[in-house]
């Protein structure tokens, strides 16, 4: 998320979700990042993916392979308070299938602690870079390695909290993830 | 990479790289992040990594496990063609040690087609979140699965170019990877 302060930019890592044609973001009330944007500066969200490094027979044309999006626009508070603990559903749904119904409900001082935004995906770009090095007609003829090492986000071995409750299993949504 | 164009911010994602208490990224001269931000503006340049996530028994608690570094200042272009190869070798050689001097030498046209930045680390702050849930005192008797799901980034299988040479290894550089 990138914003300004004065006239110093800020990039601040945040997690976000997606609803149709808007995206939302949400965090702390506290967060300075949060009490800026709602003051209806612009933004740009942006979100990139690395899918791999691309090895070339010169420097030049080494590369990255990516999937980034970047939009861009005015954040927008949600004010009311069951539209607020319906996108925050959303977030923990979006990512955990039918875990919200399984938590400890929201209470009125966690829900006036957090702040959720959301923007509108009218003004947006992507760019992408796909599959192996394009090098010079002349340098295939030589004997350098190019490639691709190919990169990607993966769950690890799941963790569980040492003060769970004797006899709870790990529930689908997170053995979804593939990874026992 | 955070800048400002007009009163508009902008994040481009951008490949960067250490050299003692200096950041450094680059690019193509023509990039308008590039040109924009050798004007000497100021930039915020944040690097995050996602460790993992991180399942409470209430919504308010999760949380995300990360290293993120955001580091202020103001990128400084090197003119000199010699300091501007010898940052271009330790970039692709601090990725991939020893590959520099095997690739097709860099020529005079794509030095004036490459910009490269640096900036200072004098003004950086660091956020690091490590660990399972921290749940509220009473919520640990609930029987909610609770723990932490870790993401890394990691390579997959190497993609040789399809017109390598016939008898090129896949060198050690790439190798030290750890996927075959």
């Amino acid at each position: 998320m990138g914003y300004l302060i004065d006239d110093q930019p800020y990039v601040t890592p945040t997690s976000y979700w997606r609803e149709g044609e808007r995206i939302f973001w949400h965090g702390s009330s506290a967060s300075r990042m949060l009490r800026t944007v709602t003051k209806g500066i612009k933004v740009c969200l942006t979100v990139t993916h690395v899918d791999g490094l691309v090895l070339a027979r010169s420097g030049f044309h080494h590369s990255i392979n990516y999937r980034a999006v970047m939009a861009f626009g005015t954040a927008e508070k949600i004010e009311d308070d069951a539209q607020k603990l319906a996108a925050l559903k959303n977030f923990v749904d979006g990512m955990f299938p039918g875990r919200w119904q399984t938590l400890r409900p929201v209470n009125k001082q966690e829900l006036k602690a957090t702040t959720v935004l959301s923007m509108p995906l009218d003004e947006v770009s992507a760019k992408i870079r796909v599959g192996g090095p394009i090098d010079d007609d002349e340098d295939y003829a030589l004997p350098i390695w190019a490639g691709v090492l190919p990169l990607a986000m993966t769950p690890g071995a799941i963790v569980p909290d040492a003060r769970n409750l004797a006899g709870l299993d790990v529930p689908e949504h997170v053995r979804k993830f593939g990874v026992k």
